[in-house]
């Protein structure tokens, strides 16, 4: 089986919770943002606060090239492949370009950092996904119903009487490929996980937007069932820029079981 | 006015080419692989070749994140800026994330690499572009219809009687900016770039796919017209592997007009 799969399952068998690393170095406490590497720095001290409450961690690659900090998301998924190596990393980037390109970006992900999954945007259609298929024991998750408040504009239009998003599944489930393609669905729309649950029922889904965005950790897992990854990045991450933040973010982590 | 858009205008004015730079250091000629910035020395070579006969360069920057270049994509702007400072650059990214994600991506762009434009994708709606628009003097261009064979599978879906694409150019057209947007449509589908400039009269296109992916360059010009921007990368840097790469890539920019 798929390394990333067999992970994934058997950690969600245990939690719900993935925590997104979001590095927002001017919300960090104060003596972290006096170390070297202090994205780094924070992104371990989280890491070893939280780690027996996740099923994996999901790194937001902005976060770190808005500042030229691709150094700091390399030590930080290598921190994690060494302490932590049954803990499943899905890469945050989004990507979505024309074939040849998508397989520099299935490199960026797979090759340079090791992710074991990445987030893609299927807007340039099945060929633009393909590529990171190439990859053993790696998954994929395919935004499908986003978490802001402007995703219906296009992913809820109905074409052929039914929306965007759920032509967005139709042509994931028809990808010949063993590799695990599952969805994001943003966990500020139930109704939305609970549908896309019902057409694709062995699916993966990542949900993010619950936390500060507002949707709810609970709601969602019951409309998303076992196979249902529940994002939480800033509730989680900047809790106290006191030197006991890792021990609060841990506390709030654990109240999302 | 927007200084891009005044420099792209005025560069349109004589020439339609944009060049995109997708370094693929395999195809590099040997002696440019021996270099210590093999990437940044292609460039570099390229554009002294080619600055009097383009709108503007595209460098893509997924053939930089592969390969852990980033270091060479900067230095490739910051060329450009201080010798060529008229020329425009379009980042080719295709961003495309919730609001406080493309802040980062913005921060990217237009602080770390001083990018003149990005290239976004619409899928997450019209507030997953909003933070672009927030800078001075930079441009923006949405993917409309792409030029890859699987563009259509979502794009060209009709809801409420018009192709996603169509959709795409609404939502941006709508968006209270200065900041000037524009559209990328494929180079591969003619009569869908004659489309978008009839229900986008005044906008900026950018037009890949043409040379190695089967646009034809005088086709796009004159479906576009004469804000079209029509993108050339593999059919111009890769024309030779020879120690005079640069004059072959000059002589094929030449036969673009």
């Amino acid at each position: 089986m798929n390394a990333f799969l067999e992970n994934i399952r058997a950690r969600l068998a245990k939690h719900a919770l993935c925590i997104g690393l979001d590095p927002e170095p001017n919300l960090f406490p104060d003596f972290i943002q006096a170390q070297e590497h202090p994205i780094f720095t924070f992104n371990q001290a989280i890491i070893d606060a939280t780690h027996d409450l996740v099923c994996c961690y999901k790194p937001q690659i902005a976060h770190f090239s808005a500042v030229g900090a691709e150094d700091e998301l390399e030590m930080t998924i290598d921190y994690l492949k060494e302490y932590y190596p049954d803990i499943p990393i899905i890469l945050d980037a989004k990507r979505g370009d024309i074939g040849s390109t998508a397989e520099k970006y299935a490199i960026e992900a797979f090759g340079r950092y090791g992710a074991d999954a990445l987030t893609v945007n299927p807007y340039l259609g099945p060929d633009s996904i393909e590529p990171y298929l190439d990859y053993e024991d790696t998954g994929v998750f395919v935004l499908c119903h986003t978490s802001n408040p402007g995703a219906g504009t296009l992913q809820a239009l109905i074409a052929d009487g039914k929306p965007v998003y759920e032509h967005v599944v139709d042509m994931v489930l028809e990808l010949d490929t063993d590799t695990p393609v599952g969805f994001v669905v943003g966990g500020t729309a139930p109704d939305i996980i609970a549908h896309v649950r019902k057409i694709a029922p062995e699916s993966l889904l990542l949900i993010p937007g619950v936390g500060t965005q507002g949707g709810d950790f609970n709601t969602c897992r019951e409309a998303g069932g076992k196979n249902a990854i529940i994002n939480v990045s800033r509730a989680i991450l900047y809790t106290s820029q006191g030197k006991e933040f890792a021990k609060k973010a841990r506390e709030v982590a654990q109240s999302f079981k």
